[in-house]
């Protein structure tokens, strides 16, 4: 078994990871801090977890000292210092926030607003989409876990650019997310009465994944490319889709375009092209680490149509970062992770 | 008192108008009529209307013979017939269908697979968005209310297009409506379970409200023009968000672009501009009449980004209509639309 | 017309109540307090009131000079000086929150955990619940707006237990309100993942609606009685439904008992008896003043059953205030509170 | 492994049944039968589970000659010939529809209008509600699992029936149910914008499950009872709500009734007795086989409150099927249903 630690714990991202490795085969979970909630026990926070995880609530080096991995989900600029012990004591540290998404100190800078703190520690990280960057993660000490929002469109383009089906200028990113992106901290936007029967996008232009998007874009289109984002809040509680409009560079018709997405993720177990007509729509992949795509054409305006949807705390979050996990400790990839979507 | 029937009145539209017709002090009901309910009273159908309408669903020929003007709310291919038997006795006919929406024969066509019946009659029929095109409904005896997404869209766009701040060409619109938008009858889709928690596209580059879009941006423009239009469904009753992309062509700041959006809507009732800054939420118009627009720019790719919002019900159908209701019969132009949002 | 000012305006219960007031035909509002947000216009913190009302947000001294009738929706044990300020001033305090509710300072005291500071006071103040007490608030100073749930119970209770048709003892209240009835301070079982899909108990036989309730009930029964009182939060927005199990005492058929009820109600305008068979339903009177009640029996257990339904931020809030306004200054008591209701 | 086919696989019982099943270690979904989409397969009727579930919807005779256990999800008055077949080739039936829950015949033919037609089959059948009557379905060959409503009452009131501390008359019920609920079947009252928002009871004290209510308690009592029962529709997607009230019979003081509740209840894998103060929750036990419990008390008025929760399609359907599945067959009794509840 592996031992692994979670810092964050309560938090949605930290809960929905103690959900899904509880159900995972080659882990044990030893031990959960929480700076908010030190001192309690897991299950007084979620009482959905009363006798399935009553584990204290301790402190961040406690856990630490108890680990094989260490999963984080903290606000960023926090994970640094807590990669290095982790490193130090020859832990493998997997970092939910953002402080490790980024190769390029500057971007990070731009971005969030301050800088490294601990610069070398970057050179062992590595941005751990699995299914376009498996190879990198096996042998990584630090795991830069994607963003939701990224994770779903770089699934969604990866084939559009990798083959150079799309150009990569120009790309319009209209994203949703559910109202669990937002975390568990309360604020007046995500009260019920002002969330619910409500839709609207937030931070046009300007959100923080922004660069984590161009970053796998541009890798995946051999070329600096900007794109444009726009995230919106969804009155649901779990799922993004990600609506994406690129041009269409070649002749290619659709029909080709979806057997060039089928053949690319052919040995994926968690990406499922959609049949055409269909579409991608986020209860198909509610609470599992499935990422749905579906794929329509615009012919009028040569346009090429990507729809991406995940479950932002499975695949965007907390699944993603176990798979991450079997990845690195040479299991089964989809251990823990093969719980079918719940529909309804 | 000017008197009104309604034809579909048992429809998500046909209700809405009875809700609003209620309170406007110049209007009287005096038919409703319903295939599928002839003979039933208004408030058994919407029993949240005892007391308040309980008028008897009639035939459609006591409707028309009994009124002023008619409104009607039918699938598409049943309005001109209708239509002619209002000209006929000389009542004004609001339709709130399809069938008088587009100016070019050779579109209805294409998108709705059947041509007109009664050519002749389109003639004397008007597309009739009040901010756009006001003066053309003062004197029309039959008038094309819009649909509900080119409502929010070209309202959307209509400074930036009409001041040249915007490229005619690579307009991306992706919408989002309320499942009301789907009307009253039944559909897996909209079941429930199956609407609700959910989110996903559909008809992507194929609705058919793509035409009536590209006909009044069009004329905005002083171009022909095509956009990509990509709806969804939105697990929310009420609401349309539009978020359109376009290319910003004028080194003109979002400041300035504001500017002259405030001074191109300063006199309207119904369209509000939000502070920069902000962003249109569809919480904010909840059963009214208002249009908020917001707008972004992404400077990093010089994209201009508008937010529109209606409630698809009022301003994309009932509300709208009534305010062409008020335009047509010499009223003030909001009778019976004062109402504020229900924000909550 | 009649000049009001609305203190605690930036509430769920202030912003309604200015949301009916715009449509009331003979009331100005004069002023708005906000102890959060002085200095900020009305529209500034509900977006939705853009261009309709942009009053500032000033002090309360300054809202109670320029007015002849004064709503407080405040926490409780805030209302005493408000009133005491008002009725020097000679304008009519209306109170939303619990102050005024209670006859007996006993009650007050142990549900409230204070006593009154300005006991005399109260002996001005009458309980205002229009369809059962309307006389009383004629010529009343301080006039106790009823609560949410307390006004749903006692119409629905009403017309059985002054006729004697249900036992006084015994009786049980399960009911549900929508989260607006929470109000709009953050909390965590208000976030919206929280509550979101989501349905509990709270607060089981410790409501402090409880001896407003029973206060009620008792004078209706002419006996002093206790009820069970079970709330629970309900994941919409608006709206409370209260289910009512009382035993029945008389042999009277269900047909006669809903005679009764709708004679009971024949002059009422906001109370509806649903025909029999049919089931009181919170979007029938959504962000309307009615309240809906229907009737069935249980005859294997010998049970009247009552459902009664209000939109708990209108006839539960700001429209009951309303009407209490038009009967206190002899207006239509349905003025400004005749839009339908919005059923979808 | 066990191989089980599924009859009615493509309405929500059905479908949540293969969810559930493709996680259970012992067991191998060997055919799966849909009247309305025989020919299909499982994925194109939902999505969510290509590439998971493809298998072809056969006619319900292939499904029972390859299945050693097979269950079905049938309107009333449809399985009795299934279960002959099943018992005439040695698979053992485990019917999720009405037809085996009642042991009395009159009972059953007075609520559900008519009689059986195979009566001696019923003598080899049980009422499998596990926690109570576990001995009773090692051995039986014929499984009546539990309507969703019921599973939520019994188990909420057990303890306290067979300890003597309610009084077995006077119980009222007040349970609320989510949507699912209603099934896959399209009405008017499950269609989204009708629903959503929306809260009413239906069915007052004329359910079909009270019958199935009554005969379980009165067992548990020891004595011939009736309840009053009234389910309403709660505007969510899953999970059972019941409030039930009852007279505190004994001077039994809340805490010794919690600790007999926890005492019965120790040995339980699915049952939770929460910490006197807390309140069960549906998204507590969501997605999950567990049925959660609180006790409360109006010492004012002598009432035992209980508040029970489930989700209705696992406890309530799909996953008590598969417990007495795995009882049936010597299983570890919760095999398959390990998962946590999706509390957000």
């Amino acid at each position: 078994m592996i031992n692994v630690g979670i810092i964050g714990a309560t938090g949605y991202a930290g809960a929905e990871l103690v959900r899904l490795l509880l159900s995972h085969p080659a882990v044990k979970i030893t031990g959960l801090s929480s700076v908010s909630f030190e001192g309690k026990r897991m299950s007084e926070i979620y009482p959905s977890l009363k006798n399935i995880c009553d584990l204290p609530l301790t402190a961040m080096d406690e856990v630490i000292a108890a680990s094989d991995a260490v999963f984080a989900s903290l606000p960023h600029g926090l994970s640094e210092e807590i990669a290095e012990k982790c490193v130090a004591r020859g832990a493998v540290f997997i970092d939910l926030g953002a402080d490790f998404r980024l190769y390029d100190e500057a971007e990070y800078e731009k971005w969030y607003g301050l800088g490294y703190k601990l610069p070398q520690l970057h050179e062992r990280a590595v941005y751990a989409l699995p299914e376009l960057f498996r190879e990198r993660i096996i042998n990584a000490d630090i795991i830069g876990n994607p963003g939701c929002y990224p994770t779903s469109i770089a699934l969604g383009l990866a084939p559009a650019l990798k083959n150079g089906l799309a150009a990569a200028e120009g790309i319009i990113i209209d994203a949703k997310s559910g109202v669990t992106g937002a975390g568990r901290g309360l604020t007046q936007n995500t009260h019920f009465p002002d969330a619910n029967e409500n839709f609207a996008a937030y931070k046009a232009g300007c959100h923080r994944h922004t660069p984590e998007i161009e970053q796998t874009l541009s890798t995946l289109a051999g070329q600096k490319l900007r794109v444009t984002f726009v995230p919106h809040l969804l009155p649901v509680s779990r799922g993004i889709e990600s609506t994406i409009y690129c041009k269409l560079t070649t002749g290619t018709a659709l029909e080709e375009i979806h057997k060039i997405y089928e053949k690319f993720y052919a040995g994926e177990r968690f990406v499922r092209v959609m049949p055409l007509g269909e579409y991608a729509a986020i209860r198909n992949v509610r609470a599992s680490n499935y990422c749905d795509i579906s794929l329509h054409a615009d012919e009028r305006t040569g346009t090429l149509i990507v729809c991406s949807v995940i479950d932002n705390m499975v695949k965007g979050a907390a699944g993603q970062a176990i798979q991450n996990l079997n990845i690195r400790f040479g299991l089964d990839e989809a251990a823990g992770l093969l719980q079918p979507p719940v529909v309804f």
